[in-house]
């Protein structure tokens, strides 16, 4: 389609707007550097027409999708050796290209090579001995190799010890004899394994003299490098079709007495000898700070996924007229419903807070993984509970955030030229993989409680939870003036609260005479809740702490504007947990009536500058992908565009017309 | 696959339940005759093979689907003929074979003809003359034509008086030239226009004598009956993918003065004389009958959404094991965990509360339409007022109902072989369509703003509303001991309250200066949070009402545990809003507690019977068509069996590989 004018109700926002969105962009990118290395990347991928899609992947065969991304990761595995030769490449390079909004664009519907990228070459690299490393890694960097990583398994996800592969050393011969036993042990999820790679590491069950070990990784080789035909007692293939992330060509593996040789069995942390002696790894810790570190960097995809949504549902806002709020006028932008404002404005705010609560988390990450190189594992238990419940909850937040924009479109959020569908399927897988979000907050609960009992004893508390010390000390919460000081302090009140509450349920079931386990298990409702409170107090305060930090870094514009951002996702988290505000703190009718009315204070002031604060989140035409969402507003245009695109519209009468309908219709005459 | 056995964890929860399944189930049909027929429809459809997919419609591709579906509609349209031709139709059953559950299981992504039966023909019976029925009916009842109902346009959906499609009646040649004048008047949306009808009810702004007359229905010829060419003037096809109901054909519409003769208007209601004198509808209100109709059956349709997901996801959570609770244990089935109880039982309830609702409402509807016969329209508002909020609270609910089930199944939800993806596609599509969910809240909130200002006049209220006057006489609500009728009373007394805080608001605003439509845009956080409460009230007291009725006319070990369901549906639904109950009703974190401890009880007595109440759903396999759900509760097998219909394992190694991957691979060999 032809360059068109920008749609005028959308230019009128962006000449009204009080801020620079530019100014907001270079942050949001990190940095002057990383902007400019984002839009570095986005020229040299986005306007490749190969990469391009002539038919939206929404009208090919699950068939067809995969034939078609696994050209486009040929493309870009090509691409990415050209930056390679160049020294251009790195980790971020990497996650913008495989993972990220970017790698989302160029392979809508998952990449079926990036799993080679992200788990195969990492893993060898983190888990394999220098031999190892030296042995495989030239080969999988140039992709002589392609190889996934095995791990969940139909019966098991979560619960690794419960995984069923094995594997049996026979130091006869040197080699792991590696089984599935039963229907349940096939490994089932691994991105590309059903027919791209034709390796993986298979985490299985270790059992050597006859004893069992422990989880072990092995590499092994599934398919022939040339013919590409599974190998002997590989059984292979997709799992088939779902809710999102189609062409990723997730597979399932079966294995039936397949044998590696001795040094396939990733050594860097545990070995087994050639006689079958086993040693036993230093520290179990450290595939703990791999999960962790993974699920950090989910709470920024988060912020990701609901940047793009809120871009596209505020731009269709400021185009889309309808409905007089006033009778005696034309129809409003929607956006002028204080209803949809109340819908757009809340998830704008969480995907600048989440964004910089990930940011904050990476760097404590960082400084983790620090200690943890020396030695100290002190706030390992700590950071582990905080990045369950964070995961947890922003990826729930997203998806729920992802729907708001999506319905906040009407019908047209439903077609997938809206691009939400997709949006929708990539986010709430969040809420399953790398720790199912129950299973999660379950795990940041139990660690609440015990430090809760330690509060008790009168231990002083780690950081993220010392707030529990001080709400054991008050009774009551005196403060709650409205400041956003004082809604931070009372969400922590609250969470203590809510702590105690668990625990005390925990207690009351152990004196009725059940274990801690079987208690923890019925007093499930509360220890969740728990969770949930713990976590959003370290977003309120993250939020306040991180946002009032920029502020100061910034120009006066864009920091007003911030505040505001900050001051709707106060009060809107506020009144989301409104019940356990009052439950814990003694406010009054009027006081939650003054909070909503502050609530469509906060709307109305961001008003003016939805738009360009969807603007600054800088998200390319191609990633947001979608008719209602393009930088130039012309939504109908748009839409109608892609009727032009189905592959149904090139004939004015489908075959089937004249093989079953007008047989039909016929029938009785 | 050969029938197995059932799976012993699941046949252990069938013999240990405590009341027959059949029992309910026949209830649940609406009676032994209902149950009959349903029985029956089932056996003649669902085992005819030519209605049984050989691949699972997820692997098609978007044509592919669509010609796929509209083989089976032709199948299905023959068997209708068969029925008709012995006497054997009705309403239920075209409802039944064209939406709800069997429908949906027949034609999966939605059967592009139904609304030919479902809207084309019941517009010609409600809004044609008597001589225009004898005219069109019998070719629309034969399918000799085919047709759809164009509404919706591009640029407007809800709010009917925007539409600009437009017609113009030319007294000279007795012709209407109707027009769409804009991209964004094409219709857009209605089901079977892209491809399959041949015919349309046109819904147009109509203009005679040069005056504008309000909204009229025209049929509209669209494509030659024997070629099925677009006629001249018709710009036609199908909208693309969508999130859901995917083979619906879904199509848009461009008129470019197209003529229809002056008889192809409907004139039940409202007449164009040949001369171009208009004669206007003598009750503008029987429009809004239909509407009202329309949503009174959804809200049944959200009842089977919440049925069919909560026995997919009960049936897995016997079956599937893992997480120990205690480390001493084996792995328990997962319906095991609190947590898990918590995402499902919730779901069971809401199900049957829904659906019993519903069955009230449509009796309500069905007194109602009497009285409006006899041009008595006095509960018109009230029931309009009702029936968008219910609207609004049970599909939104419903959509978030069935995640809630997605979610608890983990990765395997999230496969389409699941269904749950389809089941939510569904069911989501009901927050948008019939009226956008926030605009049937704000049409509630109107109403209840209206009589509360009526209440504190003193006036008495109609029944539905009837606990406004009640509340306004009480100042605190001091009856809250925790009995299931105080439950009831206490969400009256709290929705009472939340439409005086919206009432005040828009008092305030008034006085401030502003008109009352803008008064109430600003506050429609305070309006829909009062229409939300007005129907949970309403939910709470049909719940008590309903199902203590039918305690009564069961078995006593029905009776038991219907008044379990009943109880955790109350509890829940308090629980959800507590934050309202704690604004405007006097209770103590002790009191919270006990109706969380209260609800995990609810929880621990519901266990025993999960698997039996979603087996009396009377779910057959194919209406499921899930491999998590199925009867015989073989999950892993019916996965693993859903690979073998996967179109990308019929060959080992897929084309790609040597087009793109092989040359990747080997590029710098």
């Amino acid at each position: 389609m032809p360059a068109m004018e920008v749609n005028p109700d959308l230019q009128k926002e962006r000449n009204t707007a009080t801020f620079d969105p530019n100014e907001f962009s270079v942050f949001w990118a990190g940095g002057a550097d990383k902007y400019k290395e984002k839009k570095a990347l986005e020229k040299m991928f986005l306007e490749d027409p190969a990469l391009n899609d002539e038919v939206p992947t929404s009208y090919m065969s699950h068939k067809e999708l995969y034939e078609n991304s696994l050209r486009k990761a040929c493309l870009i595995g090509e691409k990415i050796r050209e930056l390679r030769a160049n020294g251009e490449d790195g980790v971020d390079t990497y996650n913008a290209l495989l993972g990220g909004s970017l790698g989302a664009a160029l392979v809508k519907e998952g990449n079926p090579i990036a799993l080679h990228y992200v788990m195969f070459v990492p893993t060898i690299m983190g888990q394999g001995s220098m031999e190892q490393q030296v042995e495989w890694l030239s080969k999988a960097w140039d992709c002589e190799i392609i190889g996934t990583y095995a791990q969940t398994e139909l019966g098991h996800g979560t619960f690794l010890r419960g995984l069923e592969t094995r594997a049996d050393y026979d130091a006869q011969t040197q080699q792991f004899v590696i089984n599935t036993p039963t229907l349940s042990a096939y490994k089932w999820w691994p991105g590309g394994l059903g027919h791209t790679a034709n390796h993986a590491v298979v985490v299985a069950q270790l059992y050597t003299k006859g004893e069992f070990r422990g989880l072990a990784p092995f590499i092994v080789q599934l398919r022939d490098t040339d013919t590409h035909m599974p190998l002997p007692g590989i059984d292979i293939g997709d799992i088939g079709t779902k809710l999102g992330m189609k062409a990723v060509n997730n597979g399932y593996l079966g294995l039936k007495n397949v044998r590696v040789p001795l040094n396939n069995m990733l050594m860097k942390n545990q070995q087994v000898l050639p006689d079958g002696t086993y040693v036993a790894p230093k520290n179990s810790v450290l595939t703990y700070g791999t999960m962790m570190f993974v699920r950090c960097a989910l709470i920024r995809d988060t912020a990701q996924s609901l940047a793009k949504a809120s871009t596209i549902a505020t731009r269709y806002s400021a185009v889309r007229r309808q409905s007089p709020i006033d009778p005696k006028e034309p129809e409003p932008q929607i956006m002028e419903h204080t209803t949809q404002q109340l819908k757009l404005f809340p998830q704008i705010a969480k995907a600048i807070v989440f964004k910089t609560t990930g940011d904050g988390i990476w760097n404590m990450y960082n400084v983790l993984s620090g200690e943890i190189e020396l030695g100290n594992l002190d706030r390992l238990p700590e950071m582990h509970a905080l990045s369950c419940c964070l995961k947890a909850i922003c990826s729930a937040d997203a998806a729920a955030g992802v729907e708001t924009c999506r319905l906040s479109c009407g019908g047209h959020g439903y077609m997938d030229c809206s691009n939400f569908p997709t949006i929708y399927g990539m986010t709430t897988a969040v809420c399953t993989y790398e720790g199912e979000n129950t299973v999660m907050l379950l795990q940041t609960a139990r660690y609440l409680v015990k430090v809760y009992g330690q509060a008790l004893s009168g231990d002083e508390l780690v950081p993220t939870v010392a707030y529990i010390n001080e709400a054991i000390k008050l009774k009551y919460f005196v403060n709650f003036d409205g400041s956003l000081e004082s809604i931070v302090k009372a969400f922590q009140f609250v969470a203590a609260n809510k702590v105690r509450v668990a625990y005390e349920q925990i207690e009351q079931r152990r004196r009725q005479g059940h274990c801690t386990e079987v208690a923890a298990n019925l007093s499930g409702v509360f220890l969740t809740g728990a969770a949930d409170l713990h976590g959003r107090a370290f977003l309120a305060e993250s939020a306040y702490k991180e946002l009032m930090a920029v502020s100061k870094t910034v120009s006066p514009a864009l920091a007003d504007v911030l505040k505001v951002v900050l001051e709707l996702y106060l009060v809107d988290a506020c009144l989301n947990r409104i019940g356990d505000f009052l439950r814990f703190i003694d406010l009054t009718d009027a006081d939650v009536t003054k909070l909503e009315m502050r609530l469509e204070s906060c709307l109305k002031r961001l008003r003016p500058n939805a738009v360009a604060l969807v603007d600054s989140f800088d998200l390319h035409d191609r990633v947001l992908d979608s008719a209602l969402g393009a930088y130039d507003g012309n939504v109908y245009d748009h839409i109608f565009e892609s009727t032009k695109k189905n592959p149904l519209n090139k004939e004015p009468v489908n075959e089937a017309f004249h093989k079953y309908l007008k047989p039909f219709m016929k029938a009785h005459l």
